[in-house]
């Protein structure tokens, strides 16, 4: 059977420590070179764009891909396909939109999981939308997180965010007026904005870092979007990612900081890497560390997996048959 | 709504002339440079492959991709997904088993139209497979064909093909015991085969091309099968390829040709260019001139639409609504 997904169905089957722990796995999978995860495809449409992310996961016995298509004016649309490997069945087709959202959340956890303090009890937050909510639920699901601050340049939205992530966590978080205010004395920062870098629109500034703190940025996906400034590559210690090819080649932040002189290739490692044990996610309980992520298809195979198990067992979602029929060469 | 189409639904809404029509479109719009067409994703599973193959048609307004995974012990199955460029919105999911069969002689149906003499009236083919089939369907879509004759390597299937084309072309269509009594003295050869080149198995030669005849050959669309010989590329004046960089990356016959010095890219063009006018295909009445097809995303994009409008005519499918959310960036 191929199961079909919705959005509604993807929320009620998500779950962020599944999701961590079955993309720390993926991570895990993918140092042992268990993996295909070819540069992803990004086609132009007439106003927007068209990008396609395969992988497959021998060990996992999975395969699949993304479709992430849309423009500003028409909006997006997010579409997850995940595969038995050995057999070659369709499992499940999925709106991906949330999901996205909680397997970019997920892989911070992972990072922060191997990089922050391991003692760290307070979180900065920059960005109250759907990412911020999910990198916080995944930072707060690895770290014994009691407090925090949130800021968002609309206030009714930083302080949404600030009532409905006490309720949800149990933290004490609260509202604050300059992104500055909302990293300072804290242990971990998560940047997650849609910030573009026109005129000085920098979410995160590298001057703002301070000594054994760990900071995870999300945003600047594409080359239009900016986030952090170059100073962060200059100030960070050690930078980690999820993966390197399409970080150099997507990310408007990376641009910036190459242009800038401030990216040194050799401060920067895999996340792959991390997990596996080859190289450390921090050193000392001095160091400034950085995650920054861009999203593989790995991460979302990996989570969209545990997605279809969970709406399998939930009894979610429409089940169309097997209407991909089996064909011999 | 996004519609879903099983293998029968695409069969009973799948007409040869119109995917003609949209793939020769399609390949104009090609030849205005009005498409994406990465090269396609082949990537390695435990033990087969995934292969994905995306494309944008901007003046159709159209973008998808086919996805074709499988194994020799396992089997294969072949999904086409559908958009609509403009706005985004996911137009339909099919099994695209048979499409890909038909779209593959749609190819081949307008590489005969520009190729192949004007007044042929008969045609050779070799194999008896479905291939087979909608290649010579094609053919006869585009020229007056009265006789043919057809080999394959098992009696039964030679005969049984013979009978049905006979009966569904109209056309005097005898089985014989050879290949090359098959193509010997026809205007237009059809190779449509899943020969490895294994041992002595090659299912044409170039010692058998006659002067003023035109070769389609659609097989060997992998580095591992192989359907007409190095010989055949020598003796070609005029080869016509569908895509050029595919072709030279993954048909185990170019491999062969490449090898053995007999493909000269001096002779060879690519069928967007013939159908725009930019090159002939044919130059004169006594030309030899071969068309080898390995398979583009635009022209399954193409034929899906074609297959899609139709199956919304007959009502057919399965409309699973609007299953992939539209949010805002």
């Amino acid at each position: 059977m191929t199961l079909l997904l919705t959005h509604r169905d993807v929320e009620r089957a998500t779950d962020i420590k599944t999701q961590i722990d079955r993309i720390e796995q993926g991570l895990l999978e993918e140092a042992r070179d268990a993996v295909e995860l070819p540069p992803r495809l990004n086609l132009a449409t007439t106003s927007g764009f068209f990008r396609v992310m395969p992988a497959v996961m021998r060990d996992s016995g999975l395969m699949g891909y993304k479709v992430f298509h849309g423009s500003v004016q028409h909006g997006v649309r997010y579409l997850i396909a995940v595969y038995d490997e050995k057999d070659g069945r369709l499992l499940s087709l999925m709106d991906a939109a949330y999901l996205t959202a909680t397997r970019t959340g997920a892989t911070t956890g992972v990072a922060t999981k191997y990089m922050a303090p391991p003692e760290a009890r307070t979180v900065g937050v920059i960005g109250s939308g759907l990412e911020a909510t999910t990198n916080l639920q995944a930072v707060c699901a690895v770290r014994p997180i009691e407090a925090g601050k949130v800021f968002s340049p609309t206030q009714a939205n930083r302080e949404d965010f600030a009532a409905r992530m006490r309720e949800q966590l149990g933290i004490a978080l609260s509202a604050v007026t300059t992104p500055e205010e909302a990293v300072s004395g804290v242990d971990i920062v998560v940047v997650a904005t849609n910030t573009t870098g026109v005129g000085d629109l920098i979410a995160y500034r590298g001057k703002w870092m301070e000594t054994g703190s760990h900071v995870n940025s999300i945003g600047s996906t594409g080359l239009q979007l900016r986030e952090i400034d170059a100073e962060t590559f200059q100030n960070a210690e050690r930078i980690v990612v999820d993966s390197r090819v399409q970080m150099e080649g997507e990310s408007g932040d990376l641009k910036a900081a190459m242009a800038a002189g401030t990216y040194d290739r050799a401060k920067v490692t895999e996340l792959k890497e991390v997990v596996a044990g080859r190289a450390p996610g921090r050193s000392d309980s001095d160091e400034i560390t950085l995650f920054k992520s861009v999203g593989t298809a790995i991460q979302d195979v990996a989570a969209g997996f545990a997605v279809y198990k969970e709406a399998v067992r939930q009894g979610l979602g429409q089940d169309v048959g097997e209407f991909l029929e089996l064909k011999t060469f």
